[in-house]
């Protein structure tokens, strides 16, 4: 046996004693007659929380951009501007325009999450020509998962919207780690999303809720969102037992993400302090939970090995000191970002003792990596 | 204060106990990684009940039929074939055409829930013309809750199959309350569906689970569904704290069933020996848990006005025998199927004594209503 | 050789040579720049014809109904009401469903091309409930194809506009055969579609160009539709040759579609009084230029085995009258509607010669199988 | 009056006197009953022309595109690959989403009209895992529009040959003016397009035929993009009015376009030569019949001012040198194709004499626009 100190997500969060006496003690109804209180009262407390008016649970992030595309997205010819690093783009298998029929148009995402103001300029279209699609809706995302969970700056949020408002486009939030980056920059989420017409927002990551996100906006934006809801089959009937964790949610993990933040910082500079020529960290462009090792482009080494690797438990480790206090070896989960690429993730369930068990084990297997494909 | 009998839905059951206990202390995992045991145990499950290969969880029954759709009707112009008093034509909001771009063609449904085969083999169009679409797919309901929960009869079930299956074309079940007709005609719900390429059944209605459908058919059914559901956005974490109600449900609640029925065939009686002009029930049309009262088509009584006066208490009720033991007035919910048309549904709620309240309360009014309106 | 009269369709007629002379000498320009005086005349005339605002020149009829569909049908989860047997449901592939994501829910044709109001009203729905799409548009074909070339009541054109409007439901008339309508009635066609919010109309069927239709309506609406047609490829060059001689065809052709219903109906009479058992006509129900006639349901006799039969000369037939002038044999052409009902055709290539040869070899032919399978 | 030399597009170009004898003495038929032998003439011409078993014929390149990227994603979740200056993103609205369903994907566009081959790579997606869809088309442009012209290189196209065949995806090339590109390189039109599942090919650019494009492939690609035809609308009746001018232009205007290209290099050549600091060109760099002129960034000369002094005519200018020989002034038409880049396309109308006019007004323009923003 060994003991696994899963880094894949803080995804992989499972909901905590508060969260799970919540799901079995909170008012019920029929979420779909409108009637489950403990549902409206997270849409209540997640809206004033964002200062927008209303909010809508949803069974996943996937479905909340979505609705939020289709809702902001309501005339044919409709186009999207969003990062090409961008969840969206990225991992929503292209059902913004499968099923929403939008064009998604992708701008080259900077290292920091943002992507260049004079490159959205050049990209707006006004649909004023019969030839040209109408850009109707700019979708940013922050903290941007895979620019490492960078947080937007304020200035550049602000500046973004400016330009949106400009245009008469809209501007959605991908706000699935927002709460992460209220807690780095200090700023309340509220100021954040400001400018935002619509935002969505995840329980089940960070904040550990079993399921659940919302996406957040104005009364007549939540109207819609509601319809699309339901065509798109997010329509749940008793959804307090979920939404009940996420208040929780809401209310007891929230406050700790900045330990997230902090343990995910301790393993970077862990991980610095190597110098190893094959692993490298930046602790200063790390922001939030999110710890990205970059491989050495044209070793052999690739992420998929190194996963490979941490999840593997040789008898040196436990002849040695790489093992748990109880002679159990140490697994590590993490997952390939691409072929260079591996991301680790703090979240709630990574104590510091866990952590301690992980950076010993990553720490062993960096060192005997390097020294193997250093030599080559 | 009044005494509420809620017989609008069997969506509106609340979680048991057992299921409660389920949800907090069963094992979990993250479903996206494919990871939850809970859900595992409870795709195994269904899968196995309904004699299929697999089962895939989702949030509700318009995305399993959803699915459903999507993944059958894979061509370009393909056409689905629905009776006209289906939920996924009546009640999905068209999502079949607006998402899934397929062209929804209806059918007439008999009282009995099924449709004439002639018109079937009319209909059916093989796109060998550039002019006509495809038709993919036939999705039939059982019990077909529009028609008053009826029962598909088995012999028709293989009929339609055969038909299907000459033609090449796909056959999905809406089995939303597939059970309910496992239950009434004492038939295996894999006797059932033997012939569907895919079914959709539902927990969170007369099962009695908080939230959650499955959709069921092949391996390769599922590796596609499984696709449509994360591009939809119905792919949930820690969805085990779901799914373990549904597995107490299908232990639990599923094979009290037939009691609901019973009940439903209780109060049908009463409202029939009441031999009143404006209240029309058909005890013997009535299969399970849903009862139909028609009003007559030219008078000035609504369904609307009906379904209004059961839910005031008035001073002579209390002050006469329509009252709980406690003296409370009593109001009884119910939904309007059309205007002439007032649906009761029977559910795990609705105990023997629930049942009694509002079948005085339904006597009162009833005989209240027949007498006003028999006068003009 | 045989003498050929080709009674499919009247979309096979060849431009005239008035229209020869108009497609080789009418002022060019690029109608993608909106630059081709000849495609603006015809616009213009064709809208002044109908009494609208403005007219958009399409290749085909099909696309004038899925732009009207796709402009009216702009709000996500919109139905639009047509009949089952229009062209629209029937010929056009399931387009307005796959590409423009609506939902097409048939009402029962009746036997004139009308449907009955009363459905219309039951079907109609609001969008009220996140259940139920939203009712947008009606469809309705005047003439009336499936229907044998029905063309529709003025009454009931004004009933069935009066309940859209109550509604605020859109109408549009697939008028690809709108001037067939006018010719039988002697209503003008301004009158015909003036409740309509658009209408389409073709110029390559009766009125013999060899490509094009109109779809017309309001400023606003052309707006919308000069957009989708760019999106589905519809836009053309110089598309002033064939618009040359659709303008053509509205002056030489509209005032002569008079014959061929004329001409129809010498056919009808005509097989009429043959008093056969297994082929019959309904000259009195017959508007236009289409005839339709019907095959026992219960004989062995199909509609494919008479066309097959039309297209086949016999020794017997040379050797006896069945011939031209020129001791050629006669072949006709017509076309299957379904397995009981044959559709002939006329149109301006069908002379009083041509009809007499088609006449005198369809007696022959429809004589020679009545005694056939009659026997049996 | 003026003497107008359109240098705007080759689209503006008249169907020549040829083309119009074509156009009224070919064999016609009814061509959505494949009846029409000039279409399936022009259809075999252009197959075999560029060495593959079937073509179809189709109003516009546009729907050429749509119907090549709607066949090759025939699956859900599809991709296409497809350069970010392309006429498919830029021009088309975004149709391969809206109507398609399928997710567009931006690469960069090299100057030369290539993108980088690695970049290909790494955003090639294989479905493999839920979240990602499925990358199944890449779509290349030949000569290449808004790069100006560009003719692929050779090697290029064989090497995103190879590396679509290595990832199984399909490669379409929109040859637009493909046979621009073979009169540049002395490549026959088979060998360009060689490895290409499909080819859309322009007849109504610089070949001069008024209407019409195709798109070309294998018997099954054509099979169903017959019926993609259909539902777009794109079927036509006598299509072969226009045909008869698409197989002309083929004969007769194709081996004419060389000259277009040493026109264009003219023009280019005495812009050059001119020395001006505000008018630069390339031609060099110039390929085919398109001439791009740049203006300085910083300048406050834009392409639009440019634009409406050449469409004027001065006093001074018909008093003095810049006239026809009958003393009218010349306008030149031309077109932006961004604030700073103005594009002068030449054609078959486009004369000796037309371009020595043209020379004479763009030459006078230039120089007066150049002191005088040159002084500021």
């Amino acid at each position: 046996m060994a003991y696994i100190v899963d880094l894949r997500s803080d995804t992989v969060t499972k909901p905590t004693e508060a969260m799970k006496h919540a799901m079995v003690n909170s008012a019920l109804g029929d979420d779909v007659y409108g009637e489950d209180p403990t549902v409206n009262a997270l849409e209540s407390k997640i809206a004033h929380m964002l200062g927008k008016q209303a909010a809508l649970f949803v069974p996943s992030g996937t479905m909340a951009n979505l609705i939020a595309i289709m809702v902001h997205c309501n005339k044919r010819g409709s186009e999207v501007l969003v990062g090409d690093r961008s969840h969206i783009f990225s991992y929503e298998q292209g059902g913004a325009s499968h099923l929403g029929g939008v064009l998604l148009t992708i701008l080259q995402n900077k290292p920091d999450g943002t992507f260049d103001l004079e490159e959205v300029e050049k990209r707006v279209r006004d649909g004023s020509d019969v030839h040209i699609p109408t850009t109707t809706l700019v979708a940013i995302e922050n903290t941007h998962n895979c620019c490492g969970g960078k947080v937007l700056p304020l200035k550049w949020l602000d500046d973004i919207a400016a330009l949106c408002k400009k245009h008469s486009i809209a501007l959605h939030m991908d706000g699935a780690r927002l709460f992460n980056a209220a807690a780095y920059s200090g700023e309340k989420p509220s100021r954040i999303v400001r400018d935002c017409d619509s935002v969505s927002v995840c329980f089940s990551k960070g904040l550990s809720a079993p399921v659940g996100s919302a996406v957040v906006g104005s009364y007549h934006f939540i109207d819609q969102a509601r319809r699309i809801r339901k065509m798109l089959g997010g329509g749940m009937r008793q959804a307090g037992v979920v939404a009940a964790a996420a208040i929780v949610a809401l209310d007891e993990v929230l406050p700790m993400l900045a330990l997230d933040h902090k343990r995910a910082q301790i393993l970077a500079k862990v991980i610095e302090g190597l110098f190893l020529k094959s692993f490298k960290v930046e602790p200063c462009q790390q922001h939030t939970n999110l710890v990205l090792v970059s491989l050495p482009p044209h070793s052999a080494l690739s992420a998929n090995l190194v996963l490979q690797r941490l999840r593997q438990v040789c008898l040196a480790e436990t002849q040695g000191d790489c093992k748990t206090p109880n002679d159990e070896g140490v697994i590590v989960k993490a997952i390939e970002f691409n072929s260079k690429t591996i991301r680790f993730t703090l979240h709630r369930e990574i104590t510091d003792e866990a952590l301690w068990l992980a950076i010993m084990k990553i720490t062993y297997v960096f060192k005997e990596l390097d020294a193997k494909y250093q030599e080559k």
